[in-house]
């Protein structure tokens, strides 16, 4: 089986994503989830801001996180995305979270996003160019993995 | 099957929540389930602050949203919460989010939290009390609904 | 001279807005504000909601806070509001932060905000009814003091 | 007069940091003014989480930011950042938040921190080495531009 392609993030906590236990703040993970992928959609090409112009939008209808160990003020932690699931009008990622010094494995996650049309909020097929590209980059695709620092 | 306590909180939604498509930022709705674990553990006489002292705390160890429909900047919400399984070291909750006005499902989510020792970060056994009354509440528990407001 | 209007917002700590020193983290605040602002306006029947239909908006320009003690998770806090200014297409509201509990001032601030118009972002002149509200409100005025929870 | 020393730091707005307006949510500039802040210490070689473990902090007491146009979704910004000031135990930054595309200066803002012993949570005067260092690089100091990206 191939390995998905992977985009990488780089992401350096910041002490407004901390909380009282000292760590990184439970909700701040969908936060870096959203880092890496519009990292990974600026990859491939497919920007947002186009898509807004063209009255397109994501709409996330599923997320969920499993946390294994916990991130600090000043880490630098890496994110890593891919891929998931290409289906008629949505499509899901796959995330990682390392701590980027150590490689430690922090927290696992996944998002299932609908492509919508904002004038109706509702959903429509994938446009054939995006859905092209999402599957060419999805399950069962071969390729390198490419790094992004947030900004 | 009885009816599980549910605890709800209403939430007024912050400008500061939104996000550029003009409704609740999807991580913000897991800033809206702490808001009602904590009223459901204050509801128990379970108080966090005092857990602190005691050198006790709680780790988020999985989270997960179903998002239905979106919540908008100065909507009133409800968020209902119960206990979904109590185990030796772990409890988990279960919320649903409600638009207060309307009564339309928003959202569904569910967090599994661990109860450790704040000095090894270590997971612990339920204290006896505690237990009890989380069992007390959850599945098979007959009950009536607490409402309470988030302030 | 008279006491300005004064509407109090009460608001409790949530844990998301600690940070790793076990406090309020100092953005927060200016959130705090935001809540004490919006309750204001709906006191004085002024509805944000309305606003965006008729296409003003309000724009921050100035933002200030001076923080004497710190805030912690849980706390019950008291946000006062009142008008400390009112110009041709703007305004500004003082406020103060204070435990309600042991009634502890922990911050005071400012914002000045021009009211526009949403279709060209530019400052438009502040509706009479909407002028006359606020001056009523504002320094030299005479009045009570209103309450509101955040929900 | 010398030019102080500034520290850069470039930043790349996310989607969670966006109101319904469409623009970054006013608080969040205080978010940016930390992350430039913290690149600041660390290319003098003050490391908070050092601090951290000597016991000391840094808690702010002031802070303010100027709105001069707004930022949006996926802009890349460069924040500026330079010592205004050093007293017996306290120093301020003062910020320049810019488009990094375009140039175009979207607000600034300061803020006064207080050096302070954190059993105690009391000011504490600033250890030489540290008080050498932000004299050295404040106003009145000549000296280069240094460029960081967030990560």
């Amino acid at each position: 089986m191939a390995i998905p392609r992977v985009v990488e993030s780089e992401i350096r906590v910041r002490y407004a994503e901390t909380d009282a236990e000292g760590v990184v703040y439970y909700a701040n993970h969908f936060v870096y989830m959203e880092v890496a992928r519009v990292n990974y959609l600026r990859a491939l090409g497919l920007n947002r801001a186009l898509w807004d112009k063209a009255g397109w939008g994501i709409v996330i209808i599923e997320a969920s996180c499993r946390y294994h160990a916990p991130a600090h003020f000043d880490d630098l932690l890496r994110m890593r995305a891919w891929v998931d699931e290409v289906r008629g009008s949505s499509f899901a990622f796959r995330y990682e979270l390392l701590n980027a010094d150590t490689g430690r494995r922090l927290a696992e996650g996944r998002t299932l996003q609908v492509f919508v049309n904002l004038h109706t909020m509702r959903p429509t097929r994938l446009p054939p160019d995006v859905r092209d590209k999402l599957q060419a980059e999805g399950p069962g695709a071969s390729g390198a993995t490419a790094v992004s620092s947030e900004a």
